[in-house]
């Protein structure tokens, strides 16, 4: 099938331009990769007229029309009922989603008000898309050679029903044959510029694969995409090039795909059987948040102790009155003694500090953007690292973050 | 003029999902301040086929067609020759826009070439928008009672562009004269199904101002939007409103416009002169990253013990073993002990701390999702909160984040 697809999001939000129009971004993005083409986006109110007037636009120029919103429980939310009516199609409550939104209702003891069942209501001999994350599912149904997919319009609940449920409906009904496959290398600790100057010549006579660079909060990734009918060929030809890449940039090079730093220091930590504990002054908690936000943390990560003032260094984490006053909080003794004393305390293997300024203010006369990170490790003598970062007060604390797992990544490689 | 706009935005770029269509989310903003209904949004490739079929589906619904995107040297750029063939109008040049491009490449000492002249084509007759951040300049036509306007795609040329100029051929042609006023008003605590349930008589009498809600992030939004030429009585029609809505459900009001809890937070602790610190177990850091990332927060917030294992909660912060083994560490006994013990430890006004099972697996038997927080502060008893979430692993650590600011916001709210 020859697909024009058109995405069609519903919602008088995307109009008043509160909110911007992600989900087609992402559909078009997924999309492309499965080969299918888009050639329309449209938003459209809530308003059933006008929708049912977009409809019989698409239907005139599109066979894949894929709507995103008014799935929801409101009057407002009249994206189902305007199609069934398009289409001459009724609509049928869904037993298994007017379960699950009934048992989402007992499980959390609030009372369910009689226009929540409307979201388990789906178009007659539908294909349900399931909804991991919320109460409405999805669905598809093809009439007349054309597929019509509602999809919720949350991102958090539309990407992973496209990504686990939508994307095999379309593979299985379009007949999906050429394989198109990517694959995303990271790196950090170089510019963008500095990286698409080394590997600029690979780039350019590269045509399948294609070598995409992008970067985005101080990392830069690649994305290769291969196309081939054997999809076991086009990784053969990924590897090639991933190869001939990391010859010259391969000591930046962390990982694949959508891993972060702190998910690549998580497996280091577990193959070699390591704890892990923190400091943090600027960060303020979030290398720590970022560490919990893995399932299974708690195997490698004991704790922390976020230090927003002298006191608590000296008080709870043990910093030396004598280090503060004649060093000061911004120095690498005290980044060193906030890595010792936390990695004691937790009992930890490792002890990660960081301290420093993130602005917006200068403090005890360094600029905004120094600061020190301290590792401390057994065995070994306690490292410092010093920066001077540019840029907001959240660019810093989040080059920082990434330059702490960056440097514990490091080591830890290096450890048998 | 009864206004029907519609925002065409042409680039094969944005139906890659390479980019966002932040223009449209930028035009539709600006024009809802200005009065002006925008019931569409289309997004179309670099196409003539295809943009020109897109125009005569915008001829039929639309009388004011915003195009962004397309006005650039190359040969992809076919905005303009595609409305010049629609229109049956002729490309002429603008001698001032020609003059600047020449201007442009003899003061960068570049070397101009053919295809650059293309960007000061005009249509002829039109209105000339000047571009004070690029080359290409915009335009705007009026034919048959329609309004065609042409802008730049690079949000960097096309935003100051309309500002300055385009927003006075809207006053001026449409004769604009009444003033739109939004308020956004923020809840916390109570469901979207339910607040519109609660208020479903308000929002259906209401035509002006009208009242529109919005649900993210566990949180519900009311967008109440006022017309009126004098700008004092929009304002005070949007308070008559916003007192009927909060007599019904102001306990769950917490602020306006972008506001957030940890902000109202912040801002009631420097009110109140209060300090603040935290121990956290489930959600790992998350509150303190929240409380830190705002300017001034050492001011207030003295630190925190992040406790992610058992042995850190009683080996630092002093939670006694016989609770950990009687009632777990997932227990409002364990809570309080938390929240008192890293009062009493940073030296604070108040003490808050969650435990709890974020999941994926369940702990010490009970299922993920529950949650308990402790608030300490002196001179009152310590309170501990219960909860059952539902939700991923991280949607569970920001409501509980969220739900600890919102009793914390309660405590702050009620002290002298």
């Amino acid at each position: 099938m020859d697909t024009r697809t058109e995405i069609i999001a519903v919602g008088s939000e995307l109009l008043l331009g509160q909110i911007v129009n992600s989900n087609a971004q992402f559909l078009s993005e997924q999309l492309a990769e499965m080969g299918i083409n888009v050639y329309y986006h449209t938003v459209v109110g809530d308003n059933a007229g006008r929708l049912k007037e977009a409809i019989e636009v698409a239907q005139k120029r599109s066979n894949v029309i894929i709507f995103t919103g008014g799935l929801g429980p409101t009057k407002d939310d009249l994206t189902k009922e305007t199609i069934a009516n398009v289409l001459g199609k009724k609509l049928v409550y869904d037993e298994e989603a007017l379960a699950s939104i009934e048992q989402y209702f007992i499980r959390t003891k609030r009372t369910m008000s009689e226009n929540n069942k409307k979201q388990a209501l789906v178009l007659d001999g539908a294909h349900i898309l399931k909804n991991d994350f919320g109460m409405a599912p999805g669905m598809a149904v093809e009439v007349e050679q054309k597929i019509y997919m509602l999809l919720p319009g949350p991102p958090s609940e539309m990407k992973p029903m496209f990504q686990n449920y939508s994307s095999k409906y379309f593979i299985q009904t379009l007949g999906i044959q050429e394989k198109i496959i990517s694959r995303v290398l990271r790196y950090f600790g170089i510019g963008e510029s500095q990286l698409e100057t080394d590997i600029q010549d690979i780039i350019d006579e590269q045509l399948n694969p294609t070598v995409a660079p992008l970067a985005a909060n101080g990392e830069v990734t690649l994305r290769l995409t291969a196309k081939h009918t054997d999809e076991m060929v086009a990784n053969q030809m990924l590897d090639e090039v991933e190869q001939k890449i990391n010859q010259r940039v391969g000591e930046f090079f962390y990982g694949y795909e959508n891993t972060t730093l702190v998910e690549e220091l998580f497996k280091l930590l577990i193959g070699k059987n390591k704890t892990l504990s923190a400091a943090e002054s600027l960060t303020g908690g979030m290398f720590s948040e970022y560490m919990t936000g893995i399932d299974g943390a708690s195997k490698v990560f004991k704790g922390s102790i976020i230090t927003y003032t002298n006191e608590v260094k000296a008080n709870i984490l043990g910093v030396s009155e004598k280090t503060l006053e004649t060093y000061g909080a911004v120095s690498s003794q005290c980044a060193k003694e906030m890595a010792d004393q936390v990695r004691k305390m937790a009992n930890s293997d490792i002890g990660v500090s960081f301290t420093g300024v993130a602005g917006p203010n200068s403090l005890e006369g360094h600029p905004v953007g120094t600061v020190y990170i301290g590792i401390s490790a057994e065995g070994t003598d306690t490292q410092t690292f010093k920066f001077n970062f540019t840029g907001t007060r959240n660019g810093i604390r989040i080059r920082t973050v990434k330059y702490g797992c960056h440097h514990l990544i490091k080591l830890l490689s290096q450890i048998e």
